[in-house]
């Protein structure tokens, strides 16, 4: 068999995270307010407007990007005060989770910054949904990740391959570590690789095909790091993919079930989404490329027995289109999918009325996805852009 | 700071596990049916019921057991032929399974089997809804855990502490492995723990929680290996507690949100649960003790600004109970919640109609939780059963 025809490229960016950026900001727009009050002015805080309104998709760089809209918070205004200073309350907080080298949670810096204001029976926060949005707002107006300010999110999802990380005092290889392979944490910002002995990153959908492509030892064979995000990546695992792109040159082939669900993994990894458009340059990776499955599989390696019915009502049936199917139209609208590959795919799924999942190809063998499946249309580039 | 009270026990089971048992028990399973066979009888399995009927408390050992009534299964009975040939079927793949030394998710298991039956419109399994519960009668029919049979349950969850894990060829320290952590594969049958540097291990429902007592360096302070199960914990989270306390001797302490899904958490992790009963010997550990949240808690550090409303309708009031309020009241139910400490917390759950979450610690500080709040309960004992 050749060896697989996908190699690195050359690294477009470097490793870049300096926590003492996030304090330079946070002190010039602290000073600003200082210095609004001193001078008898009214404090405000200009920040990029959130929504589907401030949002664009830049068919150069083929990512969704923030627009230029801003909306100006006042101190002394009713209807901002109060958003006001929770914008200062969480400013402070993250220059000290930074300074002291410290990580939150959303939820605990919800519960850290829920206190009743003195004198009053005001609480600073009545709920999460309180506190999460003006995080979000400090992201677009320091234009840094909710992780460089030390707010970590959820994490889910491993690696396995011949790569070294170092992270903190810890050196490892991510290819000893038996069948678990290594849990990504929440925050990858820091990380650095120092050794990445791998052509390229396969992302993986299942946990349960990351295994079987471990077991059949597909990694070492194929010089690939196996990226397991368990469900929709996570965004540690989403910067993770876009850091191994773009700064060690890796390139990123995604391996989802065929389905509506599964595309819009893999759209989110390529483009990012509409809510954190204001993160695709960070976290978005729009040189990835799909494997599979896709609908042309099922015939091509003769899964027709193992597909699954697609939920919902199709469109030309009395009250559809709904679930899958409304799904699958509405993933046609999106602009990364405006190519004739994509259309292709999605009309054949709705036409077919079927999903086919990554595990059906065990009904070939175990091996079959390790040994051909993959393989083959690695090395031949059947790849969907 | 007074060390640790928690010390590791003296070990009572052994590293057990052994791949010929299963085989030589599917050879006898399948010699007989073929003599039988031969000398013209009806070919049956006897396989142990499932459901409520057949499960009962052990008092003694305190764990959820299955009884001993059993439910033959005909090869000539035409309610019976097809599930005789699905068990015939997954125990001839379970044999090539463990021979080649493979392993196979449950979905794996059903579409590797799915086939049509040669000259008939009739396929082997039409649902993996098929093949589950014949996999669940293998494992009561001969005594072994799924894993056993290399059928991998889903795998979640992670763990960081100073203890050294040989997995094939590999080994590490789960501690040297940056913020990331070993993430727990789904079958963990085969791993030796070659060096245990730790007085206990805490069981941690949330992977933010887990992240901050890492990042306090709780698990070298204190000597514990940090087990998150990020949720309901996994069947090889838990497979993994049962190890380690059993054949390692550590104490297992389990840290969750005090609500009833937290303490569903710990029932599972403590008694087995009753779909699993016939398992509870290998996958629960009824000496296990929990730490937190309690209601207790709340007035003891202060938290009564941080607590959140239970959902439901409280028993008291009309169409009630519901919601959080009837799963605490089936909880006082539990056998193993018969004793005082427990009826105490959940009563006074129902009557405050709140619920206390691990990471309302954090309105106190971010180290109260690793600093004050655990050390102070574990190094007092102060742990409900």
């Amino acid at each position: 068999m050749p060896k697989s025809k996908v190699k690195r490229e050359k690294p477009r960016e470097r490793f870049s995270y300096d926590p003492t950026r996030v304090l330079t900001k946070l002190e010039e727009y602290g000073k600003r307010v200082l210095e609004d009050i001193k001078s008898g002015k009214n404090p405000y805080f200009d920040i990029p407007m959130r929504g589907l309104n401030n949002v664009y998709f830049d068919e150069k760089r083929r990512v969704i990007r923030m627009g230029d809209k801003l909306s100006r918070r006042y101190f002394l205004n009713v209807a901002h005060a109060r958003k006001f200073m929770q914008t200062l309350l969480i400013m402070a907080y993250v220059k000290r989770l930074v300074s002291e080298g410290k990580h939150a949670s959303l939820r605990e810096a919800y519960y850290a910054n829920k206190h009743t204001i003195p004198g009053t029976k005001e609480n600073t926060f009545e709920d999460q949904r309180e506190s999460d949005p003006i995080i979000e707002d400090l992201e677009r107006m320091l234009g840094v990740l909710r992780e460089e300010m030390h707010l970590t999110a959820d994490r889910r999802g491993y690696i396995y391959g011949d790569i070294v990380i170092r992270d903190g005092e810890d050196e490892f290889n991510t290819s000893k570590l038996g069948m678990g392979g290594w849990a990504v944490p929440g925050t990858v910002e820091h990380l650095h690789f120092v050794e990445v002995n791998v052509d390229y990153a396969l992302v993986v959908e299942t946990a349960a095909m990351a295994d079987r492509l471990i077991e059949e030892k597909f990694p070492k064979k194929e010089k690939a790091l196996i990226i397991a995000t368990q469900g929709q990546a996570s965004r540690g695992v989403r910067r993770l993919i876009h850091r191994l792109h773009y700064e060690e040159g890796l390139p990123i082939i995604v391996f989802t079930d065929g389905d509506p669900y599964g595309w819009y993994i893999y759209s989110t990894i390529k483009q990012g989404s509409i809510n954190l458009a204001y993160l695709s340059d960070k976290l978005a990776t729009p040189e990835a490329k799909f494997v599979g499955m896709t609908m042309d599989d099922i015939k091509r390696y003769g899964l027709e027995n193992v597909t699954e019915k697609l939920k919902g009502i199709p469109p030309n049936k009395k009250g559809g289109p709904t679930g899958d199917y409304k799904r699958i139209l509405e993933e046609m609208e999106y602009p990364w999918f405006q190519n004739k590959e994509w259309q292709r795919q999605l009309k054949m799924a709705v036409k077919m009325g079927v999903r086919i999942e990554q595990q059906a190809l065990a009904n070939k063998s175990l091996e079959f996805v390790a040994k051909r499946y993959l393989p083959e249309k690695i090395n031949s580039g059947d790849l969907l852009p």
